[in-house]
């Protein structure tokens, strides 16, 4: 389900006292318009720009749905109705079209890539998002086929070096295993040696953190060596991009984390096109 | 002033429920912690993190303003206090701190690249920005040296393509004039002859939107004929970026505007590090 | 558009646990209402009650449009639905339509007074709105003719007295003009000297604070020595009303603006009249 | 207590983008200022207003207290702290002052009148108060010793002529009296029959709604004679104001509301004016 | 009137990222479902769930009224829509039901033993509620034939203990009576000197707090003594339960209140059941 | 960290317009105070309290720390201060206290019942909370040494009744394990068949629901015989309280939870007493 309150303060910021110019000019004029790709790439925040159009009262009609793929030139949904909820809408759906179908057209690629290595292999989004946009970044990733990793820092335990610096890895999964068995330990870990420990420990992920290729594989041999690769899931974080991707893929990892799906995005180009306009009146 | 509960909300967004692994393992330890950056770039966003740090108790020492050039390595922030608030805040911060200082250094970049031909010449960006962040990525735009533009739809008569299907030049600028004379005025064109009229009409501003220089250059001519070059100011807009904006700087306009100062960015890197831990208790 | 949250929160105030005479006596009961003017005067706030009435499910029909001359005994508007609905926002559309046809009408008699004298010249509000309703007295003062002014601290500069204790007249609008080119700058003067020194600096618009007329007159005879009066908007305000506001408009300024619209009104009196009732039941 | 999160509304109505010209101009400097009285009255709002300086760090120091009785120059208030937080409150704390003090100012004026004639009737307002603004409109008349009345339809039962159009007199009342004994319930009546069947139903208090002083002299008759005067609380209600209000004072009721208290109200006049000003530097 | 957006803060704290594991699984499929008693009581919450499932689109048949009483396997709501609409409210929905009839169904119980003894006692409700739900906990004691009491701190006057060590019940009911005459006065007491002393200052209500039935009984005889029985209402409290509930019913008091109603509470048991299940496809 | 908007929308609810008696008798006052308990228990709420007064400037020191055995007579926090500001938080406070210190006290009693049978065994609540509370009522749990289970729909994937009525075991397994790595997948059957195909699908969890412990017991041994019971974590839910609960802690399963620890509980007694008063003045 959309979340219309989040969408409504999206458009508050856009219009905080109203849209003055078409306010002014087309009040009480109707018309029909179309959102159209300007780019090739993953579609996605078409659910959500269609559910702000309707709350001011707009027909949409939605020609692709979210995650499919879109070329150049293709209208995304047809809208008709007031001219002045149409524009006002304008900005803040194209915005987050952009924006989410960026992340999802990005994601779709590194995914692509890491999976012609390694067909197993995920492709995962972190924290690392436009505040205010989290939910709609994390959906984004996974329309292009990443996992969204944690949410939120309420939805897991993540046991980080900043953590590790006032609490041992063992008793840090040992209190978090205690508090409850319906969330997911990961510990992060920069050593094969740490990460070892947290593996005997009871995490149910490790997060090799900025390790350079070698080490990753040191690691996972330290791990083979003790049968203790598959008692956890591992992820590989830190200064990945496409130009080492595939590196990591190759070897025997679970997932691939990286920032940069989300905070190093080009938005995907999108328009709205007024197409024709009728005389009309409404109070 | 630095708006609170905005802030407060993206921390909400972070933290729905608390952030279960600093609760759990930090509770009652304190700690100092700095904010470092690993890119060179221009700071933005240090007054909002540190807002947000102080809010939660901790004491924060600005080692540098927002707006200056700062160096990898250099120390930004140094904190102390309450590690579970420290780490609460901490993802929020630095991706506050990363939007806007890419933001700013992007556009510092452009700046400089367009006054190196046109001293006068301005940089602003447009209401491409990621949703709910409007405000901040503004204000980045602004510690880069470049000029915001509106706002939002409630600040200024913008009277674009769209209206005009659905009005005319003379008539918008004109009913717009009626409303009030506190607000500017601009015309969205595309051609020389529109921009004549949009001027004719008493427009404070234009904007030449997606006109190659060519025809940006025959605009001026047209405008200089009638002796109303002087009467506007010029705004050129559509598909500028690094690539071109030289092209447009050495013509007699007033405003490159360019979405991808805000839709198309980079977050510069920053990195909080927890430097020393305390064991001590509060309830 | 209008603003519905900002409407339900002004019927949150006046039932904060719902209508427990209404709640208990007209549960499940049917009825029509109309709303009647009881004075003459322009009428406001009907967008507004009408979305309330229709959110709580009830149906409208507008016999008057906002702006329109009305007349005692005059239907507004129609009401048809659950009586519970009806009742609720009974109120609070009641003070909606009173207070803003109150100022709509104040409004519109200053404006023909003025324009009697000087066809071209406006009458604008201020700031002095009732905190919580500033949105909708300044779309009261549009109905009744007059300039709304700036909305809010946010839209333009308004270099005041007090700013320039602090700082000078050309440094103030040197920066406000180097930050942006997208609002206006006026500058409020209490001397010709400084009205001259502000058109020179570069100000969009002066206000001439609390100048009895023969300064007004003075000043501007200093600016057309100059040839400065036509680059500028002028605008006088301080302790003008009905008594005096001919003398102002008979002056070569552009803007009379006068607190008077919206902090010193008359609600115009408004009431609703349940009609017809019929038995039913809806759960 | 102040409600906070409400005074904070009513300055994000001010200042939805920060203001932009005290932010550019005056930050990282200190000044002094008065807040001061232009007429007499009595003042109401101060409580309020000082809150909202000190939230934004501003030091206040009261020089007169709420419902005192002030002088034309009189100082209200001193402070002293950061120009943009002084600058950013003032509209909005003077508009809450000039407008309580308003309306406390106005009501003292009409219980003195009534009391000079009655010393034990009361002077009371109604919800036809200022929409976001309720609580503070109640506040104030109640510093001008005025009855509040019911502040919201969840108060108490107010039984009106809509009401009694879809169910008796006698109903009504014992459905009141069976749900709660603790709310008040008043009934509206219109003539003496229906001002005895309410007070026999075992009504608190009715309402004598715009009739005539000779009407309510002989609704009072039909009362005493039937021993029932002393049974309830009798309100008269409807077109009383100054001109009339000694009529309705001189009979033996026990309030007089008014509308006009919070409907048709001039503020007060009041001012910030900056007294020092001096160069400083924070963030 | 139901509060949609109370109503919806309830849905947000169970979903704020979503319904994770219907919005992946049921996406697009309809189904139709019921709500089932599985205990015998007296329905509550009915309305308000109904509302919850109608705002996401399902379409909702009552079969039962709040208040009605319901036998173990009653259907009480029929349900049909989108699958991950009903499988998003049903928790909230269950919750609001069951706790609502739980406090109904105990509110009947104890009314009927009261008024067995006792037919115009009345059982009221306290303050002790569940934080978030006062106004469902209140109207569910009303729909189990409970007075509500006050709501809240803002309803009436309720001079307690804690008052009374700072001020005496006669200064207390005096300032309370002339700030107001629309809300009722109770005065707390412990002893039958003070209940004298409240009703003799013109207390509208005592409460005899925490009294053992014997001194009860000593308090109505000193009442009665001085004629001021019928003056006042009087409500017992504190302590009270089923096991001695009828004792105090057999004394001529007015109000038994109990905290128990709303503090110690059992939910009924509902439960919701989709019973059919159509693929379906919206996007 | 404690929530202070959600504790405050706790405190609004009971004051939506000021606590009516205690800030027209006590202000200006000063008092001390403290929280005692009434009954023997698990201290719960003391933070979220003490977060409150402190919010409106009183000063709190803590006697006890949440989760820590109380007794009878037990001072919880001595409070001094502004005594309007400690009335108006009083009913908040101890509700809140109450209710979580019931809820901690019950489940700190079921969880020692269970581990007498079986020390490795756990018990856990479920989302039967009390709608508005649901974290308070978690934390409580979680204090009383249960394990809190899911917070909400977004935490965790649970695959129930519902929605295998549309999707089958395998498929929703498969089709949660793709979508993310950081979410736990737990899935509700009602068979021993059901519970191994859940197993084989890959389930990290599987909740035995409302099964009778031979049913319990069977579905240990088909999974035991197929090596499959240390796979996976077994949860027995339904029906289960304190009559039965050692009849499932002496099975090999890992957690009991039970809807009784939040919906159907008895307030911990708890209460404010003023101590000692001062007469004193502030504004």
């Amino acid at each position: 389900m959309v979340d219309l309150s989040l969408l409504l303060s999206y458009l508050a910021e856009d219009a905080p006292h109203g849209d003055v110019t078409s306010d002014l000019l087309v009040r009480g004029r109707q018309c029909t318009a179309a959102i159209v790709a300007k780019q090739k790439g993953i579609a996605a925040g078409l659910e959500e720009s269609g559910a702000l159009f309707r709350y001011y009262g707009a027909a949409v009609h939605h020609t692709v749905r979210d995650g499919e793929q879109i070329e150049p030139g293709q209208v995304l949904m047809e809208l008709s109705g007031d001219a002045t909820a149409i524009l006002l809408v304008e900005r803040t759906a194209l915005n987050i079209i952009g924006r989410m179908s960026g992340i999802a057209t990005k994601t779709s690629l590194l995914v692509q890539m890491a999976r012609e290595i390694n067909p197993r292999v995920r492709v995962a989004s972190t924290r690392k998002t436009s505040p205010g946009f989290r939910l709609l970044d994390k959906k984004a990733v996974m329309l292009g086929g990443g996992d969204p990793h944690r949410i939120s820092l309420s939805d897991m335990f993540l046991i980080k070096d900043n953590h590790l610096m006032l609490v041992s890895i063992d008793e840090a999964v040992r209190r978090a295993r205690a508090q409850t068995l319906y969330k997911k330990i990961e510990v992060e870990v920069a050593t094969p040696e740490d990460a070892v420990r947290a593996v005997e420990a009871g995490a149910d992920m490790i997060m090799l953190d900025n390790m350079p290729p070698a080490q990753v594989a040191r690691t996972l041999k330290e791990l083979a060596i003790r049968k203790a690769r598959e008692k956890v899931q591992i992820e590989v974080s830190g200064g990945i991009d496409e130009t080492n991707i595939k590196e990591f893929a190759r070897m025997d990892i679970d997932i691939i984390s990286m920032g940069a799906l989300t905070h190093s995005i080009r938005n995907l180009d999108v328009s709205l096109e007024v197409q024709k306009a009728a005389k009309s009146f409404t109070l």
